[in-house]
């Protein structure tokens, strides 16, 4: 199980390869939310989204054995690009299976990473099927997208530097908002921070109606999405929180907080306008439940907005709306 | 005059003020290149843009005496935003005077950074006859935008900072290009990296047809654009170089470079697509050139994006032409 050494382990094997993202704040961002906003941009990093760090991680904790062989994932977002270019960074094959319906930009920039995308029909193929067939043949090794000790591990890293951060600044005690998928990037930083600085609590954030994470927590017991679909959210909608996370976020945070896809939208246009930052709206949860959620919510929050890799039309719906 | 001990006085004023802002890059930038390209994305600084820098500087090297009376400043963009957070912060009044036809946007938002705004008609007053005025009744003293040794050697902390992440990412030597209007940005960075890096040099880089300090440099002597007006860059046409700033740009600085607005929009799509931050026009004329105009440019260009305050519709037009 992942914990603060693994954690420290991967930070180390992270140095000069991943950016040390800055905390950003803006005055009009602390007057809409009545309260000190400080956020922590992961889209700058890598890929553009925190999940380089997770990537690096696992791969660089392989064996160099099983390392030489190369590794597959399954993954038409985020996951797929860190893995692709934490791949090529080490020199090795990485497969990303992909359904062949992926918006053809997702598969592009993939391919552009350096990886070998792998594309199926998921009417008629299982993708399961085909990740066995590949692995045993070419002896890739699967990196999944959060249930993962590595990758949890090098997720914490951003919360190794946010008690560094807060430290920085001086700020004594916040509550930490992580947008949530699966949770890995929420169960790596909130035992990052258990350890370095525990005055800082983290606090899921979800899409409203996909809020499986904020309801697991609630019932303490894993509960799964009615849907899959139907979110502009897609970075971070996922079936159920993961069998490793899920003991993680129990324990360490505090309830989630869910948010619409027009309060995620609102958070994206006014991290363009005040941050100077580009946010897809999953990415944008967190900063959304800073603004607009802040109900139970102390004077400080610091939160992390996860990814940038937005859809040109989404975010132009997005100004159009609220610009 | 502006040297290294005052930019390294600057810097110490500045700790736990300024931001830190870190070096991006992206595979698909350098191939657009044909070069490595790195991104130091001042449009991140506080009020988006470099001029919290020397306005910090400026306003925390004042006599407590001199600085308890308030500042004065002329401007309607980022230097009056800096100017007024500065202010702010040091728990100062300062005095912008604007143009009473400066967009609205401009205005509010140096009213919400805390500056007291005075408008003035520019048919029909003399802006200078104003700020005399002001500062002879209320004791304000002018900071000027770039024509001052502590506005420079604030501008120049960034170039500190630029010289420790080229050695952090064992960065040998590159091309340094840098938004150019007076030239209180490029001068500063050129005087710390003068003394910190100098295999890193400077080149200035302006809109094409208001490049009066590449043709400064090319003659020798201050040479005037012939208008003010007509360019998307604004934030950086200024009618000559500086006699402060010119001495030194003409000392340390390689040939300035031009481009086009069109080739700036394209950088601004570029930067929010591949790089995940907003840079207005004129903040993106470095980024455009290390793209576009790799002719006189080496195998490293480190591109400073030094703004990001950009109006709403002529981002709109750059992504509807690029995006």
């Amino acid at each position: 199980m992942t914990d603060i050494r693994m954690i420290e382990a991967a930070r180390d094997r992270l140095a000069g390869r991943v950016r040390r993202t800055p905390l950003l704040s803006s005055p009009f961002l602390d007057e809409i939310a009545g309260r000190r906003v400080f956020v922590k941009p992961e889209c700058l990093q890598h890929t553009g989204s925190f999940k380089f760090r997770g990537a690096w991680s696992a791969i660089s904790a392989l064996s160099p054995e099983v390392r030489a062989k190369g590794v597959l994932a399954f993954s038409s977002g985020n996951h797929a690009q860190g893995i692709a270019l934490a791949a090529k960074l080490h020199g090795l094959t990485s497969v990303i299976v992909m359904p062949s319906d992926a918006p053809q930009i997702k598969i592009a920039n993939t391919r552009a990473f350096g990886a070998e995308v792998v594309l199926y029909d998921r009417a008629s193929e299982d993708r399961d099927a085909i990740g066995a067939e590949l692995s045993q043949a070419r002896g890739l090794t699967l990196v999944r997208p959060f249930d993962d000790p590595q990758v949890i591990a090098g997720q914490g890293t951003a919360g190794l530097e946010i008690a560094e951060q807060a430290e920085e600044q001086d700020i004594q005690a916040a509550e930490v908002l992580i947008p949530t998928g699966g949770g890995g990037f929420a169960s790596g930083i909130a035992l990052a921070l258990e350890a370095k600085s525990p005055r800082l609590r983290v606090r899921p954030c979800e899409p409203a109606g996909f809020d499986d994470v904020a309801r697991s927590l609630a019932s303490g017991k894993i509960e799964r999405n009615a849907s899959q679909s139907g979110s502009l959210c897609d970075a971070i909608v996922t079936p159920q929180p993961g069998n490793l996370t899920f003991p993680i976020l129990s324990r360490l945070c505090g309830p989630g907080i869910a948010v619409t896809d027009d309060e995620a939208l609102q958070a994206v246009v006014l991290a363009f306008n005040r941050l100077k930052i580009v946010v897809e709206p999953g990415g944008a949860v967190a900063l959304a439940a800073a603004l607009f959620h802040g109900e139970t919510l102390g004077d400080t929050v610091i939160a992390v907005a996860s990814g940038g890799n937005i859809d040109p039309d989404v975010f132009k719906l997005a100004m159009d709306r609220y610009g």
